[in-house]
């Protein structure tokens, strides 16, 4: 049901190879199907062994599965996202939920966040250990926030951290998760491996470079000690009355400082979702992966989200990417930009009247610095998801070049 | 040194009514005398009792003189800022620091944030408890950053929280401070009466509401429960050379949920700082206070910076202030939008040739839609600061009208 655009400006029915920016050509055929909803998902940019590729993609597929199955049921695209976020961060692959990587201390420290692009809605936790799927915290901040002022006029939290967080969440009925159950055989491997390499390097800098920092380094060399670090996960999803909703999860990068919190926990970074409105022709959806730190000092998810209002949504994420991203003013110290999103693009639901093909077309995107970006993505139409690891042309740097990729569909319901 | 405009147009050596979003007039008196960096400072956004007025007032002067002390020996914006924040911060009248807003246990948990408009460089701590002044880790975090990766080439944090963010203080040299010195009799006092009256709260709404949530309760029964829970500080500067630095520190809404982080630790919701550069033609600093939940979800720092990147940014503020925060889509189920923003909008240094009068002009402004806010500002060629609570005119709504003041100075050398 859906076309994947590539660089050569025509629809394609397998996936593309990444481009390089040429204007897509929203050319659609009229034996598409409409689908009530649709789901995107994404379980990690960062880099993805051909390995492990198979499992990778699995989650995938049940991620979207799940959220399908909700969006068949009649529930909203943010209960869908949420039954996405949930699936990704069960997966002990992922860097989410069970199997994050572990920080500095060898603890389990996770960042989530939700947004409803019909209220326009928000809920965050970071830093959170104990909770099998944070982004159930966040979702019930969310509705908690939804429910009006707490006793005495307070306003309620959208955003709650640490020890605080995990005790909201008990006493929301959220049940405790012990971190070793959070641990895999994987995250506890790379840990042992990840403090080798740190305590080697530390041991050499030392010697070689007294103090000076390694501010030399590659994106190379970084991807070389921790090679499994960006996997975070998240989800876009639309609704059958065109509502959108977006969600992110992450364990964080490995290794990290406990209590560093990165973008999956910040508003407007890890994910945004924004309905179509007065201002707003197009409802948005977007949830980004990567190095935190580059993603937040960039605002990539709300940035995207502002980038693609506007008819050609492809070159609109490309130029957001470069200018924004690897270009951007706020990154110019780093030596490579490391960060991928996924974004839905689609119009106001109920314009029956509209006789222009593209007023109710779905545009599907994905963008990423990294070596590689796990994706899957199905409508409530389909019987299964289809996966894709993307990945960078061969020859181009990690942190430095981009691969974009994306398709349409329609969202509806059966025309024919 | 500086001129104070108000709704009429003209220029006022003495403070000018609210005025009401009528187009300034920059007319600027050529007695003015060059002034080799500003800063403005805030005591917070709030309801500042005319009992306690003097207080505020005095502090804030001395957050000026300390900033404006580094700014005399040549000490960039950075520097300067810190220095005003931490004066800010050790005020037991201020919620910041020493004397913040105790949480619903009773504890101290601070945000803050620090940006540096130079190098586009961040850090924030938020949750952050047993730590005299969070700017000063914050301002740590932004400092390592820049020193570049870490050891086996991670990425530095600049976004810590909890007990982490406390840990990684003291691994930096950055020494305890014992929870109880935080707390002051008068953060005490309100502790235990805003205790009493959420426990009559919930009672009372227990019996009559039962499930029922508080949702039309009014920002005056808000006020009334917790009057002095807005009181954020924050600071923004501009040094010799043209660079601007901003800053803002917060205990938090009285009675949060331990955990809660608000605008204050958000990148751009608490502060925002950015020179001059390509697509920017004027240096831009902003500090926030106020709910944070309104504050974070209508990213209002950032909003306000790029709104005064305009000739007019009297009039930018005004707008943005009805439009992206009272009027925000993103807070229609609010019954009250309550924050204050001071701001500062300057050319870049440097421009020697220039003839335009306005190219050289340094603009400052505060808004708020809370009771009233207290500001301080300095010039580094002035004797002492000016002081100024700004209130709502008598009979406008709090969180539903806004306040709108300002001037102007040269910024530079004395040129008589």
């Amino acid at each position: 049901m859906e076309k994947l655009l590539n660089s050569t400006g025509c629809t394609a029915s397998v996936f593309p190879l990444n481009c390089s920016g040429t204007k897509q050509n929203n050319t659609v055929s009229s034996s598409e199907i409409r689908a009530a909803g649709f789901v995107l998902v994404h379980a990690g940019a960062g880099y993805h062994s051909e390995s492990k590729a198979k499992e990778y993609k699995h989650v995938c597929k049940r991620a979207c599965l799940k959220a399908v199955d909700r969006l068949r049921a009649g529930a909203m695209a943010l209960e869908a996202v949420t039954a996405a976020l949930t699936e990704l961060e069960d997966s002990p692959f992922t860097n989410a939920g069970t199997g994050s990587n572990l920080n500095l201390s060898g603890g389990v420290e996770c960042d989530a966040s939700i947004m409803d692009g019909k209220s326009l809605d928000y809920g965050a936790v970071g830093a959170l250990s104990g909770i099998r799927n944070p982004v159930l915290v966040a979702r019930r901040l969310l509705s908690e926030a939804q429910k009006g002022k707490l006793s005495a006029g307070r306003i309620p939290p959208c955003f709650l951290v640490g020890i605080g967080a995990q005790q909201w969440a008990l006493s929301h009925g959220i049940p405790p998760c012990p971190s070793e159950k959070m641990a895999t055989k994987f995250s506890l491997a790379a840990y042992r491996r990840n403090k080798r390499k740190m305590e080697l390097a530390e041991k050499t800098e030392h010697t070689v470079l007294k103090k000076q920092r390694t501010s030399s380094r590659t994106v190379g060399e970084f991807k070389q000690s921790f090679s499994s670090s960006l996997d975070t996960v998240g989800a876009v999803v639309v609704d059958q009355d065109g509502n959108v909703a977006a969600a992110v999860s992450s364990g964080g990068l490995a290794m990290k400082h406990p209590g560093r919190v990165g973008q999956a926990a910040h508003y407007g970074c890890g994910c945004w979702a924004e309905n179509a409105h007065d201002s707003k022709p197009y409802a948005t959806a977007v949830s980004t992966s990567g190095c935190g730190e580059h993603l937040i000092r960039t605002m990539l998810a709300r940035e995207c989200s502002s980038a693609v209002q506007t008819e050609d949504a492809h070159q609109a994420l490309l130029e957001a990417m470069q200018n924004k991203f690897i270009g951007s003013p706020f990154l110019v110290n780093e030596d490579g930009v490391l960060g991928g999103v996924i974004v839905l693009k689609c119009c106001k639901h109920g314009d029956e009247q509209s006789t222009d093909d593209f007023q109710d077309l779905l545009e599907f995107l994905w963008s990423h610095t990294t070596e590689s970006m796990c994706v899957g993505y199905m409508s409530a139409h389909d019987s299964k998801a289809k996966t894709h690891i993307s990945r960078l042309p061969p020859g181009a740097v990690a942190g430095q070049s981009l691969a974009i990729e994306g398709g349409v569909c329609r969202l509806g319901v059966a025309n024919e």
